[in-house]
């Protein structure tokens, strides 16, 4: 029988397309890892002492909008998503060009809370929106491009990390997977939790904020040796990094310094969950994950809230040390579309 | 009873979302411009003495891809349509990013075939394929964002036309509709088309080119006043231009001056159809509209294959002057989506 898409997966359809792709150097603009950056957070134009830093999401109803959502939620959401991948390059925001899809009866003041949305978005993380069209559609379909600007001689990529560094993420992990949870199972019996957990975790699910300023102030310090972000998942993202360093560096990751807050057990619990899985594999934190080489870590914490979770080694594997002190050896798992 | 989007259409929710957007200037990148350029084909970002252009377009099974157009032609027109609107600017091409919503049961050939179709085309308007994401979507919907550049002194827009200027076409009209009217409707009997005539039209529709070289040349002479793509239809695209001069313009168009070519009466003919409104109000011909003032005109025709088609005056009119001589006033009709 013929192979079908989803017999292989997100993650080597991309390789497919890259194996596909040549390395035109058409013109000056386009840097020398531009190609290769198909697979990082961003692709990168040259512009003097600058790069230029494009990418883009799409989000479709179907797979990324519970019906919890709200359409002002929705088109805040499509900015977020854009400017974490901006955030993980540690690059300042220009503006972003949205594409929507839209089912032809959808209400006039639905639209109207999706454009505030995405304008109150494009505010706080002071970008504009510079462009888009409407189609007609089945289902809400929103592709947005995020412009963004940085340094050459800041950039944050996904290659360049060496055995030794340590691994470190910039906030809590597993509450969007507490918020996703706790929706998408109301009848799971939560009512011990306190409103304030609940209005808690449902806000990381459901108005995610994207690690901007932090990427920026990351990049300026020149400290890091990569950086991504987390929105696929921990370990996801972890097998990535391997990946694009071509597997000459692994992890080792410590479950004890997972900084998992006490939210996450308690949801984990009330609902049947297991926390690490939450805060390891279901993804949609908009952490940044980063790796810094050693000398420079205890000075970076000083300007910015960061949580050591573990050692970089040249293995090629994720190891995970668990409480017991026991090693695990982990296969990278974390949401893929098409499979 | 709310009203819907559709009660209001594309055009009018573009406007509603313009009327939403400040204009915030956060950084020196984005051009005074850029908000405005929602309306044009494309945003602006400053780039010293350059504007890097950056447009977006998507496509969706349901609404632009006829079952006659195979993988590879859905690849190549994901890129076209992106394309031709670097080229209503006159900009080089650097990369297009493409992102994907695909079915979970799409075969890999296909899937294959579509990349390849996206490739060929990047060769083919010397760009990179510089990003994307893949994602599952119950119908085939691809966004594309294309990146180009041009010297701020060339750039073209749609505002800038004056009464008395030259409007003219860079290509014949109406052969895009001839295709897609032989297409859709089979049970047409077209056995007296030749079929090099059937292969042209089909061509024309399945694989259409967008004008960049054109659109780079026309720049460089520095000759037009305005430019715009006309895929949405040549009426429809006269309509935008009176729009975003602020109906301080207005155009005459001779009937008998539009490039029709004979193919397009015959297939008109044998189907029932109006040779006229294929060619004005049916869109998806990838030519360019452009004004150009008077004393320009010759000098300008000496290098590119240009069709004079009437002339701007101060109306805030459309008016057509038919074969017999009688003037009409024209409603600007063309394709539009959510309508």
């Amino acid at each position: 029988m013929p192979s079908k898409i989803s017999d292989i997966g997100e993650k080597l359809l991309i390789k497919r397309l890259l194996s596909k792709s040549k390395n035109p150097r058409y013109n000056s603009f386009l840097d020398y890892n531009s190609i290769k950056s198909l697979s990082d957070d961003a692709a990168l134009i040259n512009i003097g002492d600058h790069y230029l830093v494009a990418c883009s999401d799409m989000l479709l109803q179907s797979t990324h909008f519970p019906k919890e959502m709200d359409f002002y939620q929705i088109g805040k959401k499509i900015v977020t998503v854009n400017v974490s991948d901006l955030a993980a390059m540690g690059a300042e925001a220009i503006g972003i060009i949205i594409s929507m899809g839209l089912p032809k009866n959808m209400l006039l003041t639905d639209f109207d809370d999706l454009i505030d949305g995405i304008l109150d978005n494009c505010n706080k993380y002071e970008m504009a929106l510079i462009g888009g069209d409407t189609n007609e559609s089945s289902q809400l379909t929103l592709t947005g491009t995020c412009l963004g600007i940085v340094k050459k001689k800041n950039v944050m990529m996904k290659t360049g990390i060496h055995p030794g560094d340590i691994v470190a993420v910039t906030g809590p992990l597993g509450l969007a997977a507490a918020g996703f949870i706790t929706l998408l199972n109301p009848c799971h019996d939560i009512s011990h939790l306190k409103e304030n957990v609940i209005n808690l975790v449902k806000k990381h699910a459901l108005e995610p904020e994207a690690k901007l300023k932090e990427g920026i102030i990351l990049a300026k310090t020149n400290s890091t040796s990569s950086a991504t972000d987390i929105t696929d998942g921990l370990f996801s993202e972890l097998g990535e990094l391997i990946d694009a360093n071509n597997n000459k560096i692994g992890f080792i990751i410590s479950q004890e310094d997972l900084p998992i807050p006490k939210e996450v057990f308690d949801i984990a619990k009330l609902t049947g969950n297991n926390a690490m899985d939450m805060a390891t594999t279901y993804g949609e934190d908009f952490e940044l994950l980063i790796t810094i080489p050693t000398h420079l870590f205890n000075n970076l914490k000083t300007q910015i809230s960061i949580y050591k979770i573990g050692l970089v080694d040249s293995s090629g594997e994720i190891k995970i040390i668990d409480k017991k002190g026991n090693t695990n050896i982990i296969t990278p798992q974390g949401y893929e579309h098409l499979k």
